[in-house]
């Protein structure tokens, strides 16, 4: 058996709404959403599953959203037309809103090409929700990564409208944090996210002078 | 500053992926969603709000999923037809499919009338994973409250196709949880939900081995 660390039970709220700073309270933490932004190949779901590992390892309660957990499921009525695709990044915002009301640290991976679409999500989000991670690789580093074959394909013309082939990528224009995965390795990346959220606060619990505010 | 209690450090996953198992220890508790269904005014949202005030100052990490903020953010887009009442609910199944592998003990409060709609996302989730909570509450004891108005509206015929007046409520056949709010006060449903988690060992962490199996 595992032992489970104890909790606090200085928990300052009253009767009645349970409110995010104290879920946020009990998690040691204030929950917000890392949307990984880039290009397939880039390092995305790499960086996500590892900054989660970091995160777990260190007490956190962190989870990942990325296609295998949301394509075939929430999102599998979706098809890849325009309006279909920009349902699906507006349905992931919504998800990721609510894990993060929960007080946890997201983490999604998806390659979210387009400016509008991570906007309206950005919108969503009260400030300070929404950090936008753009995970940058060059197209010939992606494409020479090629670990699922998809380039390879998406060249041969089997794949239409292919993100940085056939169709457009649209990178951030500001976006919180830069992860260059053409210079550093995904131990550099991790560090690089750990260190973002330890510098906002996201990994200690909300002052009781945030949860009056709140 | 409210002080954050310590964490179990004794965390046993390895390199690499993250498990279910692994967020439970944090956690110190076993994922689930308890499904409350029932008409209007039965109770639902008020034992969800009052169970997950309850988990919360015991030091659990539980959620609320509820028309306040799924309706408005991700199922804004539907409406009331039979097609989008049951991506309503599908689409519900899924986050809380989502949230109970992060670990959380969700509590979903949707009259959710339709026991294929309630079926269909008990198939989505493992076995164990989906409680089905029934708020059962009299016609006339539900229409006496009305919180809402929405029966007196219902009647004048205001609101087509109102669940227990002009659309039909499904009783779930073999709940897990019955919650007869005609005879017993929140109190009493809070006690016998927080019972039933307790029993089945959500709100401890799972054991080393259970991980290895899982």
């Amino acid at each position: 058996m595992a032992s489970t660390g104890s909790r606090s039970t200085n928990i300052t709220w009253h009767e009645g709404h349970v409110t995010r700073p104290d879920r946020e309270r009990i998690l040691g933490q204030r929950g917000v959403t890392i949307w990984l932004t880039g290009l397939s190949g880039s390092g995305k779901s790499t960086i996500a599953v590892a900054v989660e590992g970091e995160l777990v390892r260190r007490g956190h309660a962190a989870y990942v959203l990325d296609g295998d957990n949301v394509r075939h499921g929430l999102n599998k009525n979706l098809g890849f037309s325009p309006e279909d695709r920009t349902e699906n990044i507006r349905r992931i915002g919504e998800v990721a809103k609510l894990f993060t009301d929960a007080g946890l640290i997201v983490l999604t991976s998806f390659i979210s090409p387009y400016r509008t679409d991570r906007d309206a999500v950005r919108a969503l989000m009260a400030p300070g929700d929404f950090v936008e991670a753009y995970v940058s690789a060059s197209l010939e580093t992606c494409e020479s990564r090629d670990v699922k074959g998809l380039y390879a394909k998406a060249r041969a013309g089997q794949i239409p409208e292919f993100t940085g082939i056939s169709a457009p990528y649209e990178a951030p224009e500001k976006p919180e944090i830069v992860l260059d995965t053409n210079r550093q390795d995904v131990a550099a990346s991790v560090a690089q996210v750990v260190a973002y959220l330890e510098r906002e606060g996201h990994l200690h619990a909300p002052s009781t002078e945030a949860s009056a505010r709140g």
